[in-house]
């Protein structure tokens, strides 16, 4: 069987491949980020076991393409989730290495 | 070629096909239907020719799955957007039937 | 009202809309772009009004991440549509224009 | 720190994740089922730490609608992966429980 710290790992997984999928090609732009960032946090607060979860999106990287807007690419995202199953806490993120959306576990903890 | 009617008729089909599935799946709730509603709106309002776009999402149909959220599906949908190619102007709309989440033009008018 | 060639222009648009937003970002190296490509154009096939989809993803641009692969991007996309309203068939297209991938009428006929 | 078995589940559960946002709402048939089965397992199985990747899409479930083809549904979906890292395998699921499309993990196991 698999432990609550391989659940809320896995649970951390589902959450953020599910959320890059769901928004990467969405238009945005400078002005419109903070109104997505609010609806990724916001539903994927809805799913199971998500304690946390913090969405930010690079607006460096939103240049304008002729058409004046810019679209969400795997490289804008910054995501932090906390996870919890059992006693078992989980914070992974997405991060961009300057090559590849990485997706990592950054800790898994028993609360007491 | 093409008037500026069927330009117009072809950009608002184009922003309809692309809302409904970049958003079909989002893990949504009643109370998270709002920040969709707006970032959809935002999203939508960013690419080129569309002068309104209204979004509304049926919350009675977002019933509670037995993790306590729903999920966006296309018969949620009721949308109403207007593009504009030179002087001619394209209503459309995408709503539910009861049986299928149709797209059509509502009017396509010449601006003076 | 509108025309059956609007029509024919609006019912284009929306599948192209839609195919964007549907895979943009899926997983993809040149050893899969077939698969994909055949699923695209036997989805878009099914959807009304639609008479020939031709889909061609660019395997020039599938450059190889760290993991040894591509996602699919707007640029990659060379795609035909015939659609078909009453006697009016619009064809249409995108393409990536170097700067910006462009949804186009290219003709509307009646057929006799 | 995380251990093989919890990064094991970790990117089990990001692949579960991706795919079912990637595809839900393709329009789909039983005529063109195959073709997306084929996609979805060729674009997972491009991904890092996938050793297997197995997708069945319901066909009971895609009845027609008015225009004579479906749109796949997250309860259609039955999948089962594994992935590996370092010593440590997992297999999970995706498969529909009547109310939900449930991700589970179903063992994991180290490898000699």
């Amino acid at each position: 069987m698999s432990s609550d710290r391989e659940q809320a790992a896995f649970e951390a997984g589902i959450k953020l491949g599910a959320l890059y999928h769901q928004w990467v090609g969405t238009p945005i732009s400078r002005a419109t980020a903070a109104s997505v960032e609010t609806a990724i946090e916001q539903a994927v607060g809805l799913q199971p076991y998500v304690e946390e979860i913090h969405v930010t999106l690079d607006r460096e990287m939103m240049t304008a393409n002729p058409f004046g807007y810019s679209e969400l690419a795997g490289a804008m995202f910054s995501v932090e989730i906390t996870t919890q199953v059992g006693t078992a806490r989980c914070v992974a993120d997405l991060r961009f290495t300057g090559e590849y959306p990485l997706m990592s576990i950054r800790s898994i903890d028993e609360t007491a």
